[in-house]
């Protein structure tokens, strides 16, 4: 979520309407958490990609399903919830059908990888947009959302950052052959298995689509905190330090979008509970800084002084 | 949904994923329905506005709103179920503070009006488009659907038929000022209540976004019967006859969509209390027809001759 997507809903969207007793947490997070029976809780949440927006121009039917449903389980992630069910708004600008086949080809096999049941849609004509709804389950009580962070607590992330930001730019700049970066970009990989495992010992999480600077920004508003960010332990693949330099790589991290790994925070008593949980993942999951209760982000070098960021994330309407 | 839309999920979106044992009913009616518990379960369905196409171009951002719900609640009431949270995904051109006020101050109201609670969104960058997911409850087991209709059974619809359809030429023709059938085209009454009421009384249900003869196609080949309309039976407004004459009336009324009325069937042996529901209802309910053995639609006239009807519906691709 941008920065002007997020005031548009604080000044337009917060505030109409009731939260009627169903709901157990509204708008604002990864997801919504909704009660309908009393020992599971449904979380939900609806994204949108557009071509030449969140995808570029003549982009393929195949990896424009696998970033659908890679972005939209990402926040299912997000909130330690496991994948139950989704919905499909499809707009086309005519029904190809080699187009419709190879989509709906890669998301069979998505649908399958997940677990996840393609339950509803809708198909309307008009400029290429999708709209995914995905419904989760988490046990009552243990979803995470982006408020429990509180000062002191470690800020980790899962991963490296960047890599699909540059493999963005391998594809616009028409590089052959493609390498990882562009795998990362074309099929996010949502980290589910780490969401799972955080419940009970995170404070607070949020994945990371705009930029980890935009998207810890967030977490720590809902949290009324703020942050330190070392810059040298921003996670960095060898391959985007090779691309550009340590420096550069670490500062482009920071805001680069669409790695969708996780962010999350834990407090100091719980970082022993972390490491069993990193010693037996695959996923790389780095301490990047701590949350303090002063609001405001500030990235800092090995010397401890601030570092000053231009960019601090994509601007959906700039 | 269109006939093209129709084929489109039949082809490439019915033989994709697995239908997991949370999901009661999967893809091809008004909602899904899913069980997150054991009393209570979740039809969920999700619809698309797009400019030019489901609404005309430079349309007000109250009506838009109006519709948007309209539409969708509709999809709830088909199942007899009640709303309980929705989400929006909005894709505007560009983030202009007039129109976000209007349409979330319309949008407050509506919310309020049916006890909606607006648990999460998206918005983006793009041509005017919106898409909504609406979640409703119904006691376990009693949702209804397009599959029960029997032969014998007696269809009924709710209402008047073709009124929006005629606001919407009004609107388009700039007529000055709009009467009745325009606000049945801008702001539809999805009809919750008679969906509530119809539970345990019809055997299936639909709504008519499409034009009668198009929804009761897709519920009669769910029921995998047919059926017979009696064209004097459709029920059509004063002034709808007023405007081009009783039979031009009726022939439009069985095509003309965006009543967001319902159309159901009910056996023989249930027209009794549907009776006594009618006698306490404020909403008309009127018998158009019955389900046969043979599939296909017969519109017949009063001496039960077969007419031809050359237009069966919308088709969003044609």
């Amino acid at each position: 979520m941008s920065e002007q997507e997020f005031e548009i809903i604080e000044r337009y969207f917060k505030v109409i309407g009731k939260t009627s007793s169903g709901v157990v947490l509204g708008p604002g997070d990864d997801c919504a958490i909704l009660a309908f029976s009393s020992d599971m809780e449904v979380c939900v949440s609806t994204d949108t990609l557009t071509e030449g927006i969140h995808f570029p121009e003549n982009y393929s039917a195949s990896m424009i399903a696998s970033r659908l449903v890679g972005a939209n389980l990402s926040d299912l992630a997000a909130m330690g919830a496991m994948p139950h069910s989704c919905l499909i708004a499809l707009t086309i600008p005519d029904a190809q059908p080699n187009w419709l086949a190879e989509f709906s080809g890669t998301l069979g096999q998505l649908l399958d990888h997940y677990n996840l049941s393609l339950v509803g849609g809708n198909i309307s004509k008009g400029s290429l947009s999708l709209t995914m709804t995905v419904l989760g389950t988490v046990p009552v009580g243990k979803a995470l959302t982006r408020e429990g962070a509180r000062p002191g607590d470690l800020i980790y992330v899962t991963g490296t950052l960047g890599d699909a930001r540059l493999g963005l730019n391998q594809i616009l700049s028409g590089q052959e052959p493609l390498g990882y970066q562009a795998s990362r970009y074309n099929a996010p990989t949502p980290r589910l298995e780490a969401g799972y495992q955080l419940r009970g010992v995170a404070t607070a999480m949020i994945d990371i689509s705009d930029g980890l600077l935009a998207d810890l920004a967030h977490l720590c508003r809902a949290s009324q905190a703020g942050a330190v960010v070392e810059l040298a332990s921003v996670p960095v693949s060898d391959d985007l330090v090779t691309a550009i330099g340590d420096l550069e790589a670490r500062l482009f991290a920071l805001s680069a979008g669409d790695d969708y790994e996780l962010c999350f925070t834990v407090p100091e008593t719980a970082v022993k509970r972390l490491s069993s949980l990193t010693e037996t993942s695959e996923l790389l999951m780095t301490q990047v800084g701590r949350i303090r209760t002063e609001s405001g982000i500030d990235v800092v070098d090995l010397a401890g002084k601030c570092i000053n960021i231009e960019n601090p994330g994509y601007r959906h309407f700039s």
